[in-house]
């Protein structure tokens, strides 16, 4: 994709964000729905290029063989990587998803050689991933400019213009959502009630996450220095973002010791904290933000903040911890803070959620972080890819067997009777298919 | 699973097939159905006990490292393979299907050391795979009985007899298949009307394949010899399996060469060609089975016909086999007969099916002769896994992060500006976790 036409393009948006500023000053649009459709501030736009151009110099997710194997003389298969097929992208407000979203599925869509020229022979979705986008309506025209720049920038190469379609309205995602004979998998971005949703309105495969109720665990073997440190960025670094912290859970031993600290470095930062009957009553008077503290309700631990809020909440014992995690939290990232190696690594294996982290603040789970380049989207669902998704979420595999030499192999030579062949199931090493 | 109750249970179910033999005789129960029922053949029985015993000794899949990587000094992210969780399975009449899937669910269930022992201490679906079963009405008796068996087994050992749990009837089923809070996967195995009925009637991810329509098509360049061996052994090996091929696509320039004796051999096999304008055309005269000679209906490349008969049809070049191909084959596995290396690699890249063979019997689409010990099923789905699915299918991953000195890693250190800190990227060679 040409970073030239993608600086052209970008003029005419300026004059969106203009247009929108003016809704802004009457009080039709909020002051951060602009901020996050506005792509024109220097650190936004070089960030959306830098992604492309990381994207670009990833290494190839297609043609990879994952497991081969001899299975008789002469006959050899070959499990390899390839693309999903055709994707559907639905997305809100951010703009930017449209070339993050295109770049992952042009490069998860181009294959070796002789089927990039197939893919002209013959083009349709099987061939590539094809991705189907369609954003929110305040960002349309943004969208219509971005994909534009994209199929402008396709149609000079070897791939398809088509390869990037984009769509506008509800009605066209209804009807798209019921293509589950054409559309191989849906990728919501946005609120949790998107995704819910989509998830609850198609048979296709839904890749994402509802929610992100990210949960900080301090052990009775926490260090106060990490606690602090760990808690305080988990909540505040960007509390919009799925994976920031909404739940802190505290193990009873520390509630006179870590804790106070912990709830005052909180407090220093603005963070509201909506507390149990125990971790209410330690935090010390807070001359400033001493309104912040507040009683929790059930609720509080069920609900999504994106805000600079926490629901905090006390365990007797580990394993009640671990327990309240698997109940309480969407399996998306939960952080423990010990100094205990047994218990570090029981939680990570026994905290049922897509990322589990050891005095690391929960806000690291992110693709760009995990050195994908940059991510699809994060899933918290347990098939096909979990936890932020890059490159390899694209892709799938399609077993290839040739039979080289002889008569052309058959099933009916082989059994358990008396001049049966046996099945060799020999490990061949290879890293593409020699054919 | 102790093969020696296994062996006692058998002498129950001896009994339920005598009173299905009664109802043959009756004219109430079809005798190809009760032999599908029967477990009591040597060696039928022999082969679920030595799935069991293959399955037993294939490596653990879980808790193996399949990307590590250094974030920053100290702080080590590791994506770890896991159970995926509650797997529901619903099958028709086969009862052996019980013991194969439970099989697989244990052994994708067992986690290194840490887990399994958490298992004991707060049991629940996640911390391993858990597999609901619901077997066909005719052979409830059985899989109550097998299911007993491995529930007896499983309390003999570390792990919770409820890790593998029956349910009975459709009510069940309909209630379960709302649950797509506590279920992760629903595997079918059964005919076209089960699995679409499944497909359509819940959001939790189904694994499996409705139809298999699978092709061969004889090339320009196919070998007459290789021809004959592959279209019969895809036909007539196992006419009522889903690898067995339903069409036939000859190329022009073999329908009176190669064609012609591929269709005697056919016929010679008792199978029924339904045949286009051309390819009937050069048949030659069949004294003993001409009637098996009929033109096709569009209807006949549609269907999966599960019996000793083919659709045959003619293209004229190799590009027009795999458009035909991609339209009608349901993507299970469709092989090329040829002796042309750059169309064999065209074909397995360009035909957009789970398994593309080069002069081999389609019926080699199978875990076990793969190389898997056995099947969870056929995929042909085009994510999480595709093709015949082994215990790898049955598993997911998580991710751990890991800090390992310093106050604790938080991500308002890393960025682009001055005095941040950039993340390192390196990666990390290493099996398993090693904390």
């Amino acid at each position: 994709m040409s970073l030239r036409i993608l600086r052209y393009i970008a003029s005419y948006w300026s004059l969106s964000v203009q247009a929108a500023n003016e809704q802004v000053k009457l009080g039709k649009l909020s002051a951060s729905l602009v901020k996050r459709l506005d792509l024109s501030s220097p650190e936004k736009w070089a960030a959306m290029l830098q992604g492309v151009s990381d994207v670009a110099s990833l290494p190839d997710p297609t043609g990879k063989v994952t497991y081969a194997i001899k299975l008789d003389d002469n006959l050899e298969l070959y499990r390899v990587t390839c693309p999903i097929g055709v994707l559907l992208v639905i997305f809100e407000a951010r703009p930017e998803v449209v070339v993050n979203i295109a770049s992952l599925a042009i490069k998860s869509g181009t294959s070796p050689i002789p089927t990039r020229a197939l893919i002209l022979t013959w083009f349709g979705p099987t061939e590539g991933n094809v991705a189907i986008l369609k954003g929110g309506k305040e960002s349309t025209q943004t969208a219509i400019l971005l994909g534009q720049c994209i199929r402008l920038a396709l149609s000079q190469t070897s791939l398809h213009e088509d390869y990037i379609q984009l769509v506008h309205t509800r009605e066209d995602i209804s009807a798209l959502l019921d293509q589950d004979k054409y559309i191989d998998l849906v990728i919501p971005r946005g609120s949790n009630a998107l995704v819910s949703h989509i998830q609850h309105s198609t048979h296709i495969p839904v890749m994402g996450h509802a929610d992100g109720l990210c949960t900080v665990y301090l052990d009775d073997s926490a260090d106060a220095a990490k606690g602090k440190r760990v808690v305080v960025d988990s909540k505040i670094n960007y509390p919009a973002a799925c994976n920031s912290a909404e739940i802190l859970v505290v193990h009873d031993a520390v509630i006179n010791t870590i804790w106070p600290e912990v709830a005052v470095a909180l407090l220093d930062a603005g963070v509201e904290l909506r507390c149990n009957q125990v971790s209410i009553t330690t935090i010390p008077p807070h001359p400033q933000k001493g309104h912040l503290v507040k009683p929790a309700t059930p609720e509080d631990y069920k609900t999504e903040f994106l805000a600079l809020t926490m629901a905090v909440t006390t365990v007797s014992s580990f394993e009640e911890a671990i327990v309240f995690i698997n109940e309480h939290s969407s399996h998306h990232t939960d952080s423990i803070v010990t100094e205990t190696t047994a218990n570090a690594s029981r939680f990570c294996r026994a905290v049922d959620s897509a990322g589990t982290f050891v005095n690391a603040s929960t806000r690291f789970a992110d693709g760009l972080r995990y050195g994908f380049g940059t991510e699809v989207g994060i899933s918290t669902g347990r098939t096909h890819a979990r936890g932020p998704v890059g490159l390899e979420g694209l892709v799938i595999y399609k077993y290839m067997l040739r039979s080289l030499e002889g008569g052309g192999h058959i099933v009916g030579e082989f059994g358990a009777g008396e001049g049966k062949k046996r099945y060799k199931h020999e490990g061949i090493n290879v890293e593409v298919v020699p054919f």
